[in-house]
C-alpha cells in the first residue's frame, strides 16, 4: 500500500512516498524557516501532499513527525523544540479533515526507531534502543517487541541524560551535564575549535563541523582522533548506564554525527564493555542506522498505515 | 491458593506461606552463612519445605529468589553477588523433583517489584519502576503493563548506573561512580563517619548506620540532614536518567536505607523536579514500598502460583 510520509525537521521538511518501506518518490522539500509562520507551513504541507496524491492516488494514508514533544495517542504536536508557535496542535484531525485519509503523527526519534525497527538496522530484535546524534540527541525505544513510549509518551531521552553530574554545561531542563550538550553537532564544533586552538593549531581545524574532524582522523590527524575518542567515551558512558537498566539486544545509531563510523563506534563499543558485565554486554549489537535521512519519511509513512 | 515463597538473601533465606498476597505463616528463617555450603542450604531449604508442607498441605506452588543473577526462563541461579558455590545451579529443576510443585526462580530485586506491583504501593501502575536500597541497589521494571527482563534477563540494574563519570569509587564491573558504592548501607556508613570526624564531632555518629543517621536527622542533627541531603540528591541525578529514558508513572523505594524517609525522598523529589521536564514528572509519584521485608516471600510465591 502507498503511504505518504512526512519528515517535518527544524530546518527542512521533507515528504515523499513509501510502499513496503522503500521511498518510491520523493516530494518537495520545504524550507522550515523560509515558509515563515504555522499557517503557511501547514499550506505548504498541504501543497506537498496534494502533488503527491495527483502522482499516486492510491496513497491510503499519512504520517508526520515533529522535532519535539508529540502526543501520539491523541494526535496532538504539544511542543516543538526549535520552532516557534507550535504549542497544542491538533494536527492529527486538522490533516485528516484537510485530506480525509486516516493519520498519524509522532516524535521525530521514535518515528526514525520505527523505521530502523520495521525496515533498517534493527529488525528482528525485540530489545532495541535507536538514537539520533545529530544537533540534539533523541531516542527511541522498543521493548518486549513494541514501541515503549512512557506514562505521558516522553521516553527515550537519552540525550538529557547525564555524562558528568557537577560539570556544565547544564541541559535545557537544569540537568547539568546533559548527553547532548556534549556531543551535539555545535558543541562538537566548538570543542574542535578549542582545541585546535589550544594545540596552536587553529588554522588546521577548518570549519571545525563534525564531518570536517572526521575527513581529519581518518587522514591520520592524531588531535582528531583523540577529540572522536573522547566523544565516544562520553557516548559510551550514557549507553552503558542505558545497558545496566534495559538489557538490549542492539543499539542502532543514527544521524550526522554518527557518520564518523568507526571513530565513534570502537570507543562507544570499548566503553560499553568496560564498564558493564558480560552477561548483558556479551551478546550486545552496537550498529550504525541504515536508513540515513531517509528513515524520517519511511518511519513516519509506516505509522500511518498503522493507523489504517 | 496456598503458595510457599523463599526469599534467599546473602544473611538469611526468609519462607513462608501466602494466600492472594498476603503473609500468612512464616517457616523457618535459615542462617545463610551458617548453614554452610550449597548441600547444606538445599538441605535447609527442603527441610523448610516439607515443614510448611505439613502445616499447609493445600501449597500449589513454590518461588524461590536469588541475590545475583538467574535466568527465570529456563530456572538456572547463574551465579550469586554474595554466596559462594552457586554457579550455574538449576534450582528449578532441583526444588520440582524434590517436592512435586511447580517452581519458579527470580533474581530477588525483581520478586520485590512484582510484590510491589501486585500487591504493594505499585499495583496499578502499567509502567513502574522499584528500587531496593540496602547493601547493594537493585531494581525492577514494569513496563506496558508486564515485567521487563531484557535480552539476557539482566535488566533493572540501577545500582550499576553512574553518579559521576570521573569519580571514584569504581563499581564491581569498571563503571567508575556507580551509584550503589556512593549509597549502599556500608557506604552510608563509612561517609557518615568521615563526615563526623571531619567536623570533630566522631563520638557523636554512634554505629554511623543509615538507621543511626536517620535517628540524628530526625532528632534535628543538621550535618546528619545535610548527608541525608548529599545521599538524596546523589540517588535524584540518577533517577532523573531513569525518569528522562523510560517516563514512568512511579519510583517505588524500598530496602533498608529508604526507611529514613522523607530525609531521603524530599531531596530525590527535588532534584528529579529540578532536573527534568514538568511533562514527564508532573504526574510522577515517588513511593515508599509498603510490603516492607516480606516483599520477597511475597513475589516469589506470587511468581510460583504464575508457574502453575
Amino acid at each position: 500500500m502507498f503511504s505518504l510520509g512526512i519528515d517535518f525537521g527544524g530546518t527542512s521538511i521533507k515528504t515523499g512516498v513509501t510502499v513496503n518501506g522503500a521511498l518510491i518518490q520523493r516530494g518537495p522539500l520545504i524550507d522550515t524557516m523560509k515558509s515563515g509562520d504555522r499557517d503557511s507551513l501547514l499550506a505548504a504541507i498541504l501543497e506537498a501532499i496534494a502533488e503527491l496524491r495527483a502522482a499516486f492516488p492510491g496513497i491510503a494514508a499519512i504520517g508526520i513527525g515533529f522535532p519535539g514533544l508529540v502526543d501520539s495517542v491523541n494526535g496532538i504536536v504539544r511542543e516543538l523544540s526549535n520552532v516557534a508557535g507550535w504549542v497544542n496542535v491538533p494536527m492529527r484531525d486538522i490533516l485528516h479533515q484537510a485530506t480525509g485519509l486516516p493519520v498519524a503523527i509522532e516524535n521525530d526519534a521514535k518515528a526514525m526507531t520505527y523505521a530502523e525497527w520495521k525496515f533498517g538496522a534493527g529488525r528482528g530484535f525485540s530489545h532495541l534502543v535507536c538514537i539520533t546524534l545529530g544537533t540534539g540527541v533523541g531516542g527511541g525505544l522498543i521493548l518486549n517487541g513494541q514501541p515503549y513510549k512512557g506514562a505521558s509518551l516522553g521516553a527515550g531521552e537519552i540525550g538529557q541524560m547525564h555524562y558528568s553530574s557537577s560539570g556544565s554545561p547544564a541541559g535545557h531542563y537544569g540537568n547539568s551535564g546533559a548527553l547532548e550538550k556534549l556531543v551535539g553537532n555545535k558543541e562538537i564544533t566548538e570543542r574542535a575549535r578549542e582545541r585546535y586552538a589550544l594545540a596552536g593549531r587553529a588554522m588546521d581545524c577548518g570549519d571545525a563541523s563534525p564531518a570536517t574532524l572526521a575527513g581529519h582522523a581518518h587522514a591520520g590527524d592524531t588531535l582528531a582522533q583523540s577529540i572522536w575518542d573522547e566523544i565516544g567515551t562520553e557516548i559510551g558512558v550514557v549507553l552503558s548506564d542505558l545497558v545496566w537498566l534495559l538489557n538490549p539486544e542492539a543499539i542502532v545509531l543514527g544521524g550526522g554525527v554518527a557518520k564518523a563510523g568507526e571513530l565513534l563506534f570502537d570507543p562507544i563499543r570499548r566503553t560499553i564493555r568496560n564498564r558493564t558485565a558480560a552477561a548483558i554486554h556479551e551478546n550486545l549489537q552496537i550498529l550504525p542506522a541504515t536508513l540515513g535521512n531517509d528513515a524520517g519519511i519511511i518511519g513516519n509513512a509506516a505509522l500511518g498505515l498503522e493507523a489504517v
